[in-house]
C-alpha cells in the first residue's frame, strides 16, 4: 500500500509515476518473487527523494526510528506489517527486549520508542525496553508529552541469554545501530533471536557497498518497467580516505564531484530537464 | 487488529472482553502457532453474537459476500491482508479470475463483487470476474451506483484449464458457495489453484461438524484464557432428518430445543445471568 503523503503534488500525474501505477500488478508480483529469494531485513526506513521527474532512495536504516511520525490511520497497517514479520520470522516469540540508542534523554527518540514497544505490543508481544548504556543502572521510569510514560531498565547478562532481571525474551530488537561497534554485552548470544543481526551495523556495512547492491536491482526493476535505471537510483561515487578535519582526500573529492555533476548534466539533457545539478 | 465497531458499546468492559484484552500476546501466539499447524481458509466471514457475558460466532461463510459493507478505513488492511494470503499460499500468481454467484442481479451483490476484485487488484494481482452460469453468453458491464462498474464475462473451458475468452488465470477465487453442488465445468482442474478448494462448498460440509471442530478449539482456547468454553461457543444439537414441508422428525426437534434450553437455563442460573434462553 502506497500510504497517501500529506505534501503529495496535485497536479497531472508525472510519466513516472503513472508507469509505476500501470505496472502495480508486475511490481507486486516481483517483490512476492524477490522475498521468496532474499529475505527481507525485520525493519527499515528508506530516505526518499523526489524530483518528479526521478524517484530515489538517498538512506536506508535498517535500525529505524521516527515510528512516533506514524499517523494514527498507518499504526494498523503497522501492527499487521509486524504480525506478519513476526510470523516469518519467529512464530513462538512470546517475550520481546528491545535495546534502544544509549542517548534516552531526546524527548522525540523516546515517543519513537514508546510507539514501537506501542506497535509490537499490539502485534501480540510482551514488550520491555533494555538499554546497554553503562550510565542506565536502574529501572528509569520517563513521563512523555501525550500523558504516556515508559520505562527504561537497565540489561542483565548471563552467560548464554540477554533478558532483564524478570523477563527472559526469546526476541531482541535492535533500535540502536551500533555505531560504537558491537558491545561485548551482545556477543555469544545464540539461544536467542537477535535482529537485525548485529553484522548489519555500520561498523560492518558500508555505504557504497548499499548503493552498489542496490544498483543492481534497480537495473532489473527498470527492466520490468521498462524504465531508464537512472529514473530510480541515484548516481554515486567512492573516494577512499577522505577525511574533512585534516584536509585529506579533497582531490580525489573535486575530481569525482565534477565527473558526476557531469553525468547527471548529461542525462538531464537527454530527458529535457531544465534543472542545475546538484550532489 | 480488532476493528472498532461503530456499534461498541460505552460502558464499562465486561469481564469476558477485559480477559481477552488482558490475553493478547498469549491469543496471538496461539493463533500463531495454529497456523503452523493448519492452513486457514484464504478467505472467510465469521458471523459473531455477542450477549456482552459471551460472544460466540454462530455462522461462517468460506464464500464471503458484504465487502462493500467494509469502510474505507479498513480497505487497506483488507489490501495488507489479502497480500499476505497471496504471498503464502500462490506467490507467483499473476492473474485472479474471481467466480461470482449465478445470481448476477443484485446491487449490493455486485457492489460486494467489485470491492472484493478492487481488494485483489490493489494487492497487485491482474484481476477480472466469470461466471459459470449459463445465462452470462457474452460479457456483461454493468453500471453500479457510485458510478464505478463492472464487467462479468463467461468462462471458457478448455481440456485442463479454466479461464476467460483472452484471460488465463493461474489462480481461481470462488466467491460461488456451490450450494447447487459441484458443476461439471469445476471438474478436473489440476493446473489452476482453486481457492477455496471445492470440496469446502455446502454439498460436502455440514454444519454439525463444523460446530463440532469448533467445540474442540473452543475447549483448548477456554484452557488458555482460563474460561469456561461455553462463553465462547454456542450450543448445539443435532438431529437427522428433518423436514419442515412435509412436517418430519418435529419430536426429533422439540425434543431437543428443550434439553438445549434447559442447559442453556443452567448455564445462565451459574453465572447469575438474569436472561431468557433461547435458540
Amino acid at each position: 500500500m502506497v500510504p497517501h503523503l500529506v505534501t503529495a503534488l496535485t497536479g497531472p500525474i508525472n510519466e513516472l509515476e503513472q508507469r509505476v501505477l500501470d505496472s502495480m500488478p508486475a511490481i507486486e508480483r516481483w517483490f512476492r518473487l524477490e522475498w521468496m529469494e532474499h529475505t527481507p531485513p525485520f525493519y527499515s526506513s528508506v530516505d526518499i527523494r523526489n524530483a518528479g521527474f526521478k524517484l530515489a532512495p538517498v538512506d536506508t536504516n535498517l535500525f529505524p526510528g521516527g515510528w512516533n511520525n506514524l499517523t494514527p490511520e498507518m499504526l494498523p497497517l503497522a501492527v499487521q506489517a509486524a504480525m506478519a514479520a513476526i510470523e516469518k520470522i519467529c512464530p513462538e516469540a512470546r517475550n520481546l527486549l528491545v535495546i534502544p540508542e544509549n542517548h534516552t534523554r531526546n524527548t522525540f527518540y523516546l515517543s519513537n520508542l514508546a510507539q514501537l514497544a506501542r506497535i509490537f505490543h499490539m502485534a501480540g508481544l510482551n514488550v520491555r525496553i533494555g538499554s546497554i548504556s553503562p550510565d542506565v543502572k536502574k529501572p528509569m521510569r520517563i513521563e512523555l508529552p501525550g500523558g504516556e510514560s515508559l520505562t527504561i531498565e537497565p540489561v542483565v547478562r548471563s552467560k548464554r541469554r540477554l533478558g532483564l532481571k524478570d523477563f527472559d525474551p526469546c526476541t531482541i530488537l535492535l533500535n540502536n545501530d551500533l555505531s560504537a561497534g558491537i558491545p561485548g554485552i551482545l556477543e555469544d548470544i545464540h539461544e536467542q533471536y537477535l535482529l537485525p543481526p548485529p553484522h548489519a551495523g555500520w561498523p560492518v556495512r558500508r555505504k557504497s557497498h548499499h548503493f552498489k547492491s542496490y544498483e543492481e536491482v534497480s537495473k532489473r526493476f527498470g527492466k520490468l518497467l521498462g524504465i531508464d535505471p537512472w529514473l530510480i537510483n541515484p548516481m554515486f561515487n567512492q573516494c577512499g580516505e577522505v577525511n574533512f578535519a585534516e584536509d585529506t582526500g579533497m582531490e580525489c573529492l573535486t575530481t569525482n564531484v565534477d565527473a558526476l555533476l557531469g553525468k547527471i548534466r548529461r542525462k538531464y539533457k537527454e530527458y529535457g530537464i531544465n534543472e542545475k545539478p546538484f550532489v
